[in-house]
């Protein structure tokens, strides 16, 4: 049996741990995981027919065909990447990775990325948006998924990075383990 | 009447409606929306004076007047662009929206955004920044709003887009509807 | 004593508060705050062994080592900047402040910013992501944090940005007031 001072009281620690969780909030762990890979081929003069990505920023000692020195500081490349489901660059493409990412740190090769993974196929039709520090010297970093759209509707979470090969400064293979910690359902 | 057990149970069910809902979110709709026009002329080496954007970066095979060919793959814009309540450029601005976009697909025209509009009028203070994929040949596309300060502080939401108008590659006129699905207030 | 009837119904109002702090949420106040200085000096062509940023893209009217009139619009910049806790360039760096802005707007300084903080010093390690906005003639502006990773999981907030001393078009110093509205836990 129980008094209304009582209930009153659960009442307000409820609310209370709403209002809180506010802004502390706890993950119990991923509402979505995906692994994918995408595939990025830098073009460098000579090979414009494979090429995926193109310098179209740089600084001033700098070109658009050529890395810059050291650690190719201000180099803005804009990119349209195939997404595989294995690390196959020859698989059928699941979806493009789409966006620019430039070298911001002039001891060590690093990078900022800004793109978009966009999927339109039987699984998935809609976009995930990623922005954040890339330091690809590290065998695994995060970046920030900051929003998505059709089936990751207003979707945030992280994607853990891992360069998965590399030949010379023109082609990548980057390892995209996605997990998203916020899914929305429009009602 | 209710044994302590019952009440427990529900306190249980709620606190666990609560963590869940920490990644699983239901939006009934949206808590705010907008529609508004923004205008871009792009600077072509003639219309210094009536232009709102320019190309400030481009891939070796282009250069800072004309679009790359291709599908102006690589070229980078910066934008200064008036926002108008209707679709008529020479209305009084409501805002501007600032910011660049870039094309970055090779075999169809499609950009990525990185942007904020800009508000100072009496309706509303405050700035809203957006992200994503706008794969500009379809007719509406959806691009996250990741963030904004003033009246729009802290807001989370997605905006549909549509080329409402376009004039060969010197002008467009895009049509923005903002949905917001996360609206702060700070206490 | 309660009825079935009236505990249902403050099931039903609880359920309904969760249900619509979905996307009204109220913030009692930041659950985490931090204030700092970066850096930033920009290339001339004759500053490079202290330089921490370039220009890597610029209108047709400019170029990469002076920046453009009027107003730098067009200019981005990429920079690697020392973070500090207080205002001396020569303070041991906490971290960097990695990333981009450029200039966006034709009649007055503004401009608009896409970098991360990076600290990885016994205080904190991670990173915080940033976007939006920076009108810089005004004495302080917002902009937004759209993300997090290491200690800053998935963090979301706002960052009070304040210009603490510029030297012609060479050298600014930024004050950073970050204010998380939240921060999430794995469990």
């Amino acid at each position: 049996m129980y008094s209304s001072k009582s209930l009153f009281t659960i009442f307000c620690i409820l609310l209370l741990s709403i209002s809180a969780q506010s802004y502390n909030r706890r993950a119990p762990g991923p509402c979505k995981e995906m692994i994918f890979y995408f595939h990025d081929i830098v073009y460098n003069g000579e090979n414009y027919k494979n090429a995926t990505s193109t310098i179209v920023g740089a600084p001033e000692w700098g070109n658009r065909t050529i890395m810059a020195s050291p650690n190719n500081f201000g180099d803005l490349i804009v990119f349209d990447d195939p997404i595989t489901i294995d690390n196959n660059l020859h698989s059928p493409p699941i979806g493009r990775a789409q966006g620019m990412y430039f070298y911001d740190q002039m001891d060590i090769f690093s990078s900022w990325l800004g793109f978009s993974c966009v999927f339109n196929n039987t699984d998935y039709k809609g976009s995930l948006n990623f922005a954040g520090h890339d330091p690809l010297m590290n065998k695994t970093r995060d970046i920030s998924i900051i929003g998505g759209t059709g089936d990751f509707f207003m979707a945030r979470g992280i994607a853990t990075l891992s360069t998965d090969a590399f030949e010379g400064s023109v082609y990548f293979r980057l390892r995209v383990h996605v997990k998203l910690y916020e899914c929305w359902k429009l009602l």
